[in-house]
């Protein structure tokens, strides 16, 4: 049996999500019956982690074991060629058996992508936050530099999850400002359930004067998510990449 | 009664193109039905010209009359707010009453986006024409400088048009090409049914070497359909601008 990596990129605007549910179809559905027309088989495919309906990501990671007679590098251009314009597979090739993308993974790196104009952009406007308002990019970018560090992130935990443990280290959280879009990137060993959209929802409050800067340091040590802000929209977050 | 010009923003995936048509759902309908909630008035609108299902726009251009009392800056805000996201009036203003969408422009500026890769990309899958073989931009870029100027180009009309002359002016043909994406523009003072994407699937079959750069005089000479190539697919196809 060979082990397959799949590096994946994925518009999620028309699916339920990576993770396969009786409602709706989602990434994973579609990945794993796109293996079965090229190979014959059955085959359950492992991401890194899920995303939910209407998340994007660039480099998405899969693996998936198999006899198939496909060479590894290959695996890509066959999957393209029956899966649907907005599921492609940028890369596929054989790693150690041991390999598996969710507990092997070291750490993963997200984007938000937030437009700031009076009319939105109907090119793209699958994958950006509308914001008419002006925000205050400079505040934002002050209150994000005290994520940096090894938290407990519980007050940015959508409520009813359950995990052993609610700490989590980042690494990076910056913007990447072009404006009018303003881009926020965040690395870390580990996100909670919707953290990130929280870290956006809570520097968008931050950036629109409803919220200071320093706030951003006492939401933390809350654990509380009733003190962070709102969980922002689906449509701005990438999986950008994740680590090994 | 005010006439008021808009510019307005689309992308036409999920439209039957900008003309309003008995079966299928137009942008100039979705317009028109937005001013009737505005205004409470039915309004015709007239654009600068048809693009069809698929087909994108920056900068389509359309004007109306009305005696509604919203200033004609206000517009693009209130039809923005019961707009769909892939349609936004990107400005309005009031201009002089002989002001005609159609009959006034002087001329318009297309855009062909062509993505060179192996797997395409998802995100962004709505806006180029994905080609997996490589192909010799040198030699396009040769071939369409030779579109510039006054020729009748019959040979890139679909066929089955009827307009009065087939003689059209180009004043600028040129790439800008930032691999993986080669990006085409045209500049003219009108453009025949189905011209562009003609030329396109024209230039695409020069730089495929089916053809040679120095084919494309003698197709424009040939006023012949036969000797042009495919027509391109509708979704790299963009108006970037109406010129007034």
């Amino acid at each position: 049996m060979k082990n397959i990596k799949l590096t994946i990129e994925y518009d999620g605007t028309e699916y339920c999500g990576w993770q396969r549910q009786q409602n709706g179809l989602s990434i994973q559905q579609v990945i794993e019956e796109g293996l079965e027309r090229i190979t014959g088989d059955q085959i359950t495919i492992t991401g890194s982690g899920r995303t939910d309906s209407g998340v994007h990501a660039r480099g998405q990671v899969a693996n998936f074991f198999t006899n198939a007679s496909i060479p590894a590098e290959r695996f890509s251009y066959a999957l393209n060629s029956v899966l649907p314009r907005d599921i492609r597979i940028v890369d596929s090739e054989e790693v150690s058996p041991d390999f598996h993308a969710r507990y092997s993974a070291k750490g993963k790196r997200y984007r938000y992508a937030i437009l700031l104009n009076p009319h939105g952009t109907a090119i793209g406007h699958r994958y950006y936050y509308h914001i008419r308002q002006s925000l205050d990019v400079d505040k934002m970018a002050q209150a994000c530099r005290d994520l940096i560090g090894t938290y407990d992130f519980k007050a940015f935990q959508a409520y009813g999850s359950s995990v052993k443990t609610t700490e989590r280290t980042i690494y990076t959280a910056e913007f990447d400002t072009k404006m009018p879009y303003v881009n926020f990137i965040i690395e870390g060993n580990g996100f909670l359930y919707n953290m990130v959209r929280i870290i956006v929802g809570t520097l968008i409050e931050i950036g629109a004067g409803k919220k200071e800067p320093e706030d951003m340091k006492k939401i933390i040590l809350s654990k509380d998510r009733n003190f962070a802000g709102p969980t922002a929209p689906p449509q701005g977050l990438f999986l950008d990449k994740v680590f090994y």
